[in-house]
């Protein structure tokens, strides 16, 4: 690699190594995967210190465009970050989405190793489990036989109409006819990606976005656009580019306290999104997990409540506000598209547990989820709060979202961290998390964090907030003493 | 159309009709979906009676070709039977496997119709259900509330030690690392054929074979070839050549207890067949759900206990031999294959239910399998000899097949005889069953019924064969009175 280093500039050195690295990777002349020099061959090659090169490297790396891994060397990123220029001219055929690196596996990776302090995963508390109300249910389902049968594809009737009054409370006015159970939400995502658009097709998400949907579109072989998301939903400007670019046959979106961020879409952008939907003839699939946990005033309506065209596909799951090892969740949508989602549940797995579902029905029934979710909003609320307080205490140097619900919240780092040393170092530290990156479609150092907080307790958060900040402090000192050294090498040496 | 017959011909008018109408179908000069003339219609216009017309439409109709639909007309078939001229020269491209018709939804439709006397389904019996001994195990799984948290995408360690345990019977020695939990046979396949091969792959199947399989490989666009299958397994002359002409990526078979036939394969061409697999680099997937329904003696061991390569993805279900609502099954298959099958698991549906899981592993721990086992084999031998003894007895004039375990029999109509009549008046006459042709990758009117035994008493079967005898009675007085009729018309009107 030749780098030509102008000493005389005003550019520190490190800048200038960037700068010109940054170029060979985007020219293409360094492909994805290409091992770059060790820092010491580098420094020796191009006359400059050591410290300057490891310092530029350091940069590339939080800029998404190289990886360092221990003990193998460094390398230019698999696809770097290529954010569309969008509302520019967009590529003619966008990439499809990465799925090689596995992040959701990994994400879901901390489940078991039960020392950690949790914040990666957006899971109820089971201490909140019904679990006395649950059973005497099941012992209901299983007086009748025929719950342990083939059950139909579309599911149970009671359970269906359990479902149909419930999400009346969301706004959704369905029949049991146009419901359809599955095996949660993420059943839920893969049968509509599979039954509603085909391979090579364009698929708008919200970026950031859950990364489950990220991995069930590339394995189809969909082509994912991320719409960028501010405070009040997607973006407008890049929402109509993208619509006229790639005639996008689905567009997927948490529009209620929304994965990762806990946002909520505003009225006008739910309105514009419908519009565009109808106009560019698409469907838009409003996943609604989190739509039953309200922390603070009542919840926006479900998306779907404003559908007049037909073109919402609801999904929404028992995991998030009652018990995910029910696995259990619902979608509705009109005629012709439940007809295709039945016939692909169908081949999938043929039903879901007729068992659980007339236990299911039997709690709802009952009336006891009304009760049940009153008391975990209460219990989330103070979760929420216990993280919102100890992350102004201990790392004011990073912002992040204060969801009105949901399970999650997003943290932005300050600049010149890298997402993927936290991480490191939290893991280190005794805390899991996510990094922003898996909710990506293509691979970027996002500078963010997703962390939940719903499996842990007040007490525990306060501690496990405590040692990120620790963490963040620590890499903070770090940063500035490379910059500081950084600037005064650049320094003229005359 | 215009047809010419020769009256001083030794051939029967009527045939020579058929014969002229099929050569302009295979020509393609009438193409998929032609609406052909109405009896009327073509007897005036050629000059023949509508007797004459109409007996040529219907040995057209029993050769697959041309298909009937009341109030609509007669139209040529879509995609007409081309069956594969193995061991000649087979087509560069085989097509895709058919899936529009909704053969399997058929299938599946009379579930809920309890009136009808059931030979549709190959479900266990209700009243085996060991209700007390589940719902107990289900207790002691409720003890522990993580058991409705999130699992992992591979299963339940204490259900895959199960699994390990009990395939050992199966002469499969996998370790419980090497074992993923499914809901069930099909979502088994569906992940088999999305997990290791893509979409254009060829794909090889029995002919016939099992429709939800057919499905599958016919969503992902699969191109599905059928090896004929004989009492002792596929044919080796037709296996040999799809490998040599098609390069496929699977195999997929039933070797023990066939659906819908009920043969097992000899060992010859499990050896043959795993040979071949390993010279022509392909993955064989061994569905063994009637494994564990040996009627006669024991079962032949799995496929899989005789893998030296790796190259068996060995699957099964509870949903045979114990309840179908567990919704369960496991995969057994070597690391690299399990690998992406846990992988794509997780993106279809996250996990199955820790709690089914745990209380099924429950079950096991306590030893009730065996004793469960024991008392359906007794249930259902009794079962299918009520069946063969009652064909024996009301349909003479039919053959079928003589399964030594599972819980279905093929039968094959006398000659002449349309399948899709006889199902529509086995409808009428209270008897559910499944049209041959649902088991076979490209439309054919085989000629053919699944009779299934497991789901009703033997005084049921014997009322529902007898019902069956009269209906094939009947249509084989309507053949013959068609066919002396046809003739007499045929002799010289000089």
């Amino acid at each position: 690699m030749n780098l030509t280093v102008d000493r005389a500039s005003d550019v520190p050195l490190y800048r200038q190594v960037v700068d010109q690295i940054r170029d060979l990777i985007q020219r293409g002349v360094l492909s994805a995967g290409t091992r770059l020099p060790t820092v010491r061959a580098l420094a020796d090659s191009a006359g400059l210190t050591r410290l300057t090169v490891q310092n530029a490297y350091q940069e590339l790396q939080a800029q998404g465009l190289i990886e360092s891994f221990v003990g193998r060397g460094t390398f230019v990123a698999e696809r770097p970050a290529s954010r569309l220029p969008f509302p520019g001219t967009p590529p003619a055929q966008p990439p499809i989405s990465w799925n090689e690196q596995g992040m959701f596996v990994e994400m879901l990776r901390f489940n078991e190793a039960t020392d950690l302090i949790s914040f990666a995963h957006a899971s109820p508390a089971p201490e909140t489990y019904p679990l006395r109300e649950f059973s005497r249910a099941l012992r209901a389902a299983l007086e009748d036989p025929t719950a342990l049968g083939y059950s139909s594809a579309q599911g149970e009737a009671v359970l269906r109409e359990q479902f149909s009054r419930l999400l009346l409370d969301r706004g959704v006015a369905v029949p049991p006819e146009q419901i359809l159970i599955t095996n949660g939400a993420q059943q839920g995502i893969d049968l509509a990606f599979r039954a509603l658009a085909g391979p090579g097709d364009v698929v708008l998400v919200e970026e950031p976005t859950y990364p489950g949907t990220l991995e069930v579109a590339a394995r189809i072989g969909q082509r994912v656009v991320g719409i960028p998301l501010d405070d009040d939903g997607p973006s407008l400007a890049h929402l109509e580019g993208a619509c006229v670019a790639y005639r996008p046959r689905l567009y997927y979106g948490v529009p209620t306290y929304h994965n990762p961020t806990g946002i909520c879409y505003s009225p006008e952008r739910r309105a514009r999104l419908l519009a565009l939907a109808e106009e560019h003839d698409f469907l838009i699939i409003d996943d609604d997990v989190y739509g039953l946990l309200p922390l603070d005033g009542p919840a926006p309506l479900a998306l779907k409540a404003d559908d007049r065209s037909g073109r919402v596909v609801y999904l929404t799951s028992f995991s998030k506000a009652f018990m995910p090892g029910v696995r259990l969740g619902a979608m509705a949508a009109a005629s012709p598209q439940l007809a295709a989602l039945v016939r692909t549940k169908q081949h999938t797995d043929l039903t879901s547990s007729p068992l659980m579902q007339r236990a299911c029905a039997h709690y709802l029934q009952r009336g006891h989820l009304g009760t049940h979710l009153q008391a975990v909003r209460d219990h989330y609320r103070l979760r929420r709060d216990a993280m919102l307080f100890a992350l102004a205490r201990h790392v004011p140097e990073c912002a992040w979202t204060h969801p009105k619900g949901g399970l999650c919240l997003w943290l932005t780092l300050p600049p010149g961290l890298a997402e993927a040393e936290i991480y490191e170092s939290a893991i280190g530290a005794g805390i899991s998390l996510v990094r922003g990156q898996a909710f990506y479609p293509q691979p970027q150092s996002s500078g963010r964090l997703r962390l939940s907080y719903g499996a842990e307790t007040p007490e525990r958060i306060e501690q496990g907030i405590a040692a990120l900040g620790r963490v963040i402090a620590a890499h903070l000192r770090r940063r500035d003493a490379l910059h500081a050294r950084a600037y005064r090498e650049a320094a003229p040496l005359v």
